[in-house]
C-alpha cells in the first residue's frame, strides 16, 4: 500500500523580517484567539496594533503577557502596517479592507465578505496554499498588497481532512451534516448559551429559559437549524458556502456534487461534521486512514475497540482536526463510498489558526 | 398534482372490550410515558400491573390520577393479562416476553431482543400495520398470543417521515445523520446530563464534570458517537438497526441501500434526523412537502422565509414527527435526491406512543 506522503506544515520562517501587524476586531471571539495563536507560534512581529470598533477603544488586552490597549478602528488606521488579520464581519471587512490594502498591507479576511470575489485566493494552507503566489499577494520583490480570503469555518475543518482522500481517489459526491457550536456565532452566543442553561436549569424558571438575545428560540438543550439567512433553493447561507467554497479551494473542472445540512448544537467552540463521501475510484477504508495519518492538520480519533472517538471537547482548543469513524458505506458495496466523522476548534483552525498560517505562508 | 390519501391514525376502538395490561418497567422513563400516553388515549383498560425489579417494588405510582402499586416482576406476573408492555432493557424481554404468551397475553416488546426474530412482526402503525394480522396474533377468534417488536427509535422517527416519500417514488439510497437526545438512553442518562451541566457551570469545578456514572466521558455541552457496542464493520448498533429494521418494515424485495452515523447530543427527549434520500424516480420538493402534509404522524414545519424549522424542544411531549428542511439536493440535478431534517420525541413516538398504537391495531 503507498501512502502519501505528508505535506510540511507551514511554519514561521524565523529569518523573515518581523512584520507590522495589525487585529481588527480584536476583543472578539476571533480576535483574541488571533492574539494566543501569534504569541504560541512564535510569530514574528515588530509592532502590534489592536483594532475595534470605538465602543472597545481603550480596552486593555494581554499579548505576550504585556499589555495592549484597544484603538477605535478608522481608515487612518492601517498606515505602516505589513499585515492585517481581519475579523470583525462582513460589514467591517467590506469597508476597511480596501483602505487597509491601499495603505500597502496585506489582508487576511476572516468575513465571508471576499471569499466568493475572482482575484482574490480562498485558502486552507494545507490544500491550496499555492494560490497566494498564484495571485501576487505578498511581500516580497515584484509581490503586491491585497486581500485573502480565510474559508467559512466547516469548510476548512471538511478540506482539512477530506482533501487528501480526494486526491487519492477523486470525491464525486459529498454528503455532510454538520453539528455546529456556539462560538460560530460569536462569543455573545457563547455567553448566552450559557446564560440560558443556567436559567433552563433554575428550578424557579420551571424549565423556560429568559435570555434569547442572539437567537430567537432556546438553545439550551435544543438545536435548531443553521440561523443563516436561506437562499431561493432552500438551503441556508452557511450550507451553500460549505459548497461553493469548496468548488473555489479544490478548483476542479467538474466539482464535485455536494449537499449539506447545517445543525447548531449546544456545544460551545468546536464543530462536528457526518461526511458521506462517493469517490470516481475504489477507496478501503485501511488506506482512507492511512492516508489520514499522515495527512497534515489531521489527528486520526478512531478506536472502535474501546469506542472512542473525536468529540468537540477533545478538539477544543487544539489545532488538529480530529478524525474517526472512517468505515467503508455499506450502502455501496463496489467500494467506492466511506463514511467519516470529524471535529474541530471552530475559533482556532476554523478561524484565527487558518488565518496565521496563510500570514506564514507569506 | 396528486396528493397520496392520508390514512386514518389508529385509535381505540370504544366498543373494545377492556383488557388487563402489564407494564414491565413502570418505573422507568418509557414505563412512566406509557402511563401517560395509556390515559390520555383513553385506552380501555380493565386492570393495570405495574411490574419492575425487586428494587422498585412497593414503589406508588399515579394512573389516571389514581394510585398505583408497582410489584416484583416474576414469571408469574402475567397471570389473566391480555397484554404486556415490556420496556425494560433486552435481557428482562428475553426471560420474561415468553413467559406472558405462555401466559396468554399478547407482549408489545419495546427492546431490541425480538425484533429481528422470524415470525416476530416489527410494526410502525404508520407503515406496516398489515403485518401484525399477518402474523395471526391478537385477541379475537383465530388469533394467538404472540410477541411483536416495537423498532428503535431513531427508525421509528425515520419511517413515519420516509415511508410516505418511499410509496411515491421508491428510496433508493438513504444516508442519515442523527442528533440523539439522552432520553434514548433512559432516564438516568437524563438525570446524569442535567448533573454535569450543572458541575460544567460551577465555578469551583474550573469548567469539570464530575459525575459520569452512565457515560464514560463529559455529555454537558459535548456529544460523541452513540454508546452502543460497535460491529465487525465499523458501524454501531444503533446504526445497524436503523439498516437492518428499516428492510424488515419495508419488506422491498430489493431493499433499500442505508448508511447511518448515529450521534448523541446534549439535548433531553427528542431526537433529530438529516436524511439525504435518493429516489428510483424524480421527486420535487412540493410534491413531497404535500405528500408529508397528508401523511399520519407528520406535521410539517418548513417555513423558509421565517426560518423556522423543526427542533427537539418543540417536538418533545409531541406526539407528530415534525418535520422541514424539505429541498431538492443541489448534488443531484436530475431530480431524484431530496434532504429533510426531522424531529421527534424519543419516549413517546419513539417508544411508548408506538407500542400503544400497536396494542390499539389489536
Amino acid at each position: 500500500m503507498t501512502r502519501t506522503q505528508p505535506q510540511p506544515q507551514p511554519r514561521p520562517d524565523t529569518n523573515c523580517r518581523p512584520l507590522r501587524v495589525a487585529v481588527v476586531g480584536a476583543t472578539g471571539a476571533v480576535g483574541q484567539e488571533f492574539l494566543r495563536v501569534l504569541h504560541h507560534r512564535g510569530f514574528p512581529i515588530a509592532e502590534l496594533r489592536l483594532l475595534a470598533s470605538a465602543r472597545s477603544a481603550g480596552t486593555e488586552m494581554q499579548f505576550a503577557g504585556q499589555p495592549c490597549r484597544v484603538e477605535e478602528l478608522t481608515a487612518d488606521s492601517f498606515s505602516g502596517i505589513d499585515l492585517a488579520l481581519f475579523s470583525a464581519g462582513g460589514a467591517i471587512s467590506k469597508q476597511f479592507a480596501p483602505a487597509a490594502v491601499e495603505a500597502g498591507a496585506v489582508v487576511v479576511d476572516n468575513s465571508s465578505c471576499f471569499r466568493m470575489t475572482e482575484g482574490v485566493p480562498l485558502v486552507v494552507p494545507e490544500v491550496n496554499p499555492e494560490a497566494i503566489a498564484a495571485a501576487g499577494i505578498g511581500f516580497g520583490d515584484g509581490l503586491r498588497p491585497g486581500i485573502i480570503a480565510n474559508p467559512n469555518c466547516s469548510t476548512i475543518l471538511m478540506l482539512v481532512a477530506v482533501t487528501p482522500l480526494h486526491r487519492a481517489a477523486g470525491v464525486k459526491r459529498m454528503v455532510v451534516s454538520t453539528y455546529q457550536a456556539a462560538s460560530g456565532a460569536g462569543a455573545a452566543a457563547m455567553r448566552e448559551l450559557e446564560q440560558q442553561t443556567r436559567e433552563a436549569l433554575d428550578p424557579a424558571n420551571n424549565g423556560q429559559v429568559l435570555t434569547k438575545d442572539i437567537f430567537p428560540f432556546q438553545y439550551a438543550f435544543n438545536l435548531f437549524s443553521h440561523n443563516s439567512p436561506m437562499e431561493p433553493n432552500g438551503y441556508n447561507q452557511e450550507e451553500m458556502k460549505m459548497v461553493r467554497e469548496t468548488h473555489k479551494i479544490w478548483g476542479d473542472a467538474e466539482p464535485a456534487a455536494i449537499t449539506a445540512t447545517c445543525v447548531r448544537v449546544p456545544v460551545m467552540r468546536a464543530h462536528a461534521e457526518s461526511i458521506n463521501l462517493t469517490f470516481e475510484r475504489p477507496l478501503t477504508e485501511e488506506r482512507a486512514r492511512a492516508i489520514l495519518a499522515d495527512a497534515p492538520g489531521v489527528a486520526l480519533i478512531d478506536d472502535r475497540d474501546a469506542n472512542v472517538f473525536p468529540t468537540p471537547l477533545d478538539a477544543s482548543h487544539r489545532d488538529d482536526i480530529f478524525v474517526g469513524r472512517i468505515r467503508q458505506d455499506i450502502s455501496r458495496p463496489d467500494g467506492t463510498s466511506l463514511d467519516l466523522f470529524l471535529c474541530g476548534d471552530q475559533v482556532r483552525k476554523g478561524a484565527a489558526l487558518n488565518a496565521v498560517q496563510i500570514a506564514e505562508l507569506l
